[in-house]
């Protein structure tokens, strides 16, 4: 089974005005990864209903899995559930299950604003959340979790025993310092010979020296090692050290 | 003047892949910051020709400027500029200022593979490498720039006086130990007396302390400063103790 496809809308002006770094995006796709999904595309966004709704519809028809990531806090800002309800033109309601929990959680401690995170469209599935209990919710293929890396780490785990993946990708890498230049044209034709193996070819400065990663990618074993044999092969009559191989995948 | 707005397309398998965390985001999205320009929105795409050029169309449509880093160099997997070629309907075709520089940096080191970083677009622009020689390209509103992040950020930095700004977007930042559950109301309130000043909420945990910062934006100092006095008296009303305040921009 080919793997299944998902976007990753991010949601958030901090990282579009570069004050926070990102730290989901490679976690999610590792994850992901290991689940046999294929991420195909990430997108960071503004906190704008319209943009939000819009990129909301146009990436759920388009892949498998869509997972967003931002906006479902307490406070004015926080517009994430209200925009996926009007993409999928559902109603906004107060889910009771998540106003149960907060109810618990709070106690006399509980107001308007920090309710507020138990709205959302009519019909949601909650996705459970051990940290700071406010949940994350699933709408048809779409997966709403919490900014907070700690926070959406922990709603992941929760959802990744539902997601339907395939073939696991498998992986290979081979780093040396040699350049892209020297490689390229023998690097095609193994890519040619080995058309179900993906082979990516990254540069990299490491101490002032110029070097090149090889990445060989392919869900079958077999066929994997037979490319990676042959990368390896080749960097090795450029240059007799190797500075790191990963097989690990 | 408003800000005119940007989207940046990072093109590659490898952060997709989680292989490589992205480094160029936040870089970027603050260098256009300083330069007037809103980074509106990011995509990450894979190396796929069809896929690069139905979204470079898609944005150069969509906004007033569009950044593009990866996929230039001379393997097989750069299909960057064949891409856009093909998104404009030009023909890719070699560029003969980029063949010069490229045979004069490599010399009897040329070869076929080097040699194709100089087929671009018909018509386009370059954008000098200081770096590693092999240059980007603009066409139109479309800059192309490396994915190495030193690479990218030498082509960036001569580019950069040819943008066109509008006013730059200044902030102030205070973080404490307070939840935003507490102060979700009154900010709100704030938010709606300073319609023109953009507040943000961002929860964080350090030393295992949940902690908020609260982040103001606007082009206008004066309208800044009056919605930031206010953010910063109610924080002071629940906690003596502010963590830190960035008046920087």
């Amino acid at each position: 089974m080919q793997a299944p496809t998902a976007c990753l809308i991010v949601i958030g002006n901090e990282i579009l005005s570069g004050r926070t770094e990102d730290k989901n995006i490679a976690w999610i796709a590792r994850e992901l990864n290991e689940t046999g999904i294929r991420l195909a595309e990430v997108r960071v966004i503004p906190d704008i209903e319209q943009a939000i709704a819009d990129t909301v519809n146009a990436c759920r028809k388009a892949f498998a899995y869509v997972f967003t990531t931002g906006g479902i806090g307490p406070t004015h800002d926080d517009i994430t559930a209200a925009s996926i309800a009007r993409a999928f033109g559902r109603k906004l309601e107060r889910n009771k299950e998540a106003e149960a929990l907060l109810g618990r959680h709070y106690g006399d401690q509980i107001n308007d604003a920090r309710m507020k995170m138990a709205d959302m469209p009519e019909n949601a599935m909650l996705i459970p959340n051990p940290v700071s209990i406010a949940p994350g919710f699933i709408i048809e293929n779409v997966y709403v979790m919490a900014g907070v890396p700690m926070v959406m780490r922990a709603m992941f785990a929760h959802i990744r025993h539902g997601l339907k993946g395939g073939a696991k990708m498998l992986s290979r890498t081979i780093s040396a310092y040699i350049t892209e230049g020297q490689i390229a044209e023998k690097l095609s034709v193994i890519q040619n010979r080995h058309s179900h193996v993906e082979i990516g070819s990254y540069p990299f400065v490491r101490q002032q020296k110029l070097g090149t990663s090889l990445v060989a990618r392919c869900t079958d074993k077999m066929m994997l090692d037979a490319a990676y044999a042959e990368i390896k092969s080749l960097i090795l009559t450029l240059t007799p050290e190797v500075m790191e191989e990963d097989l690990a995948a």
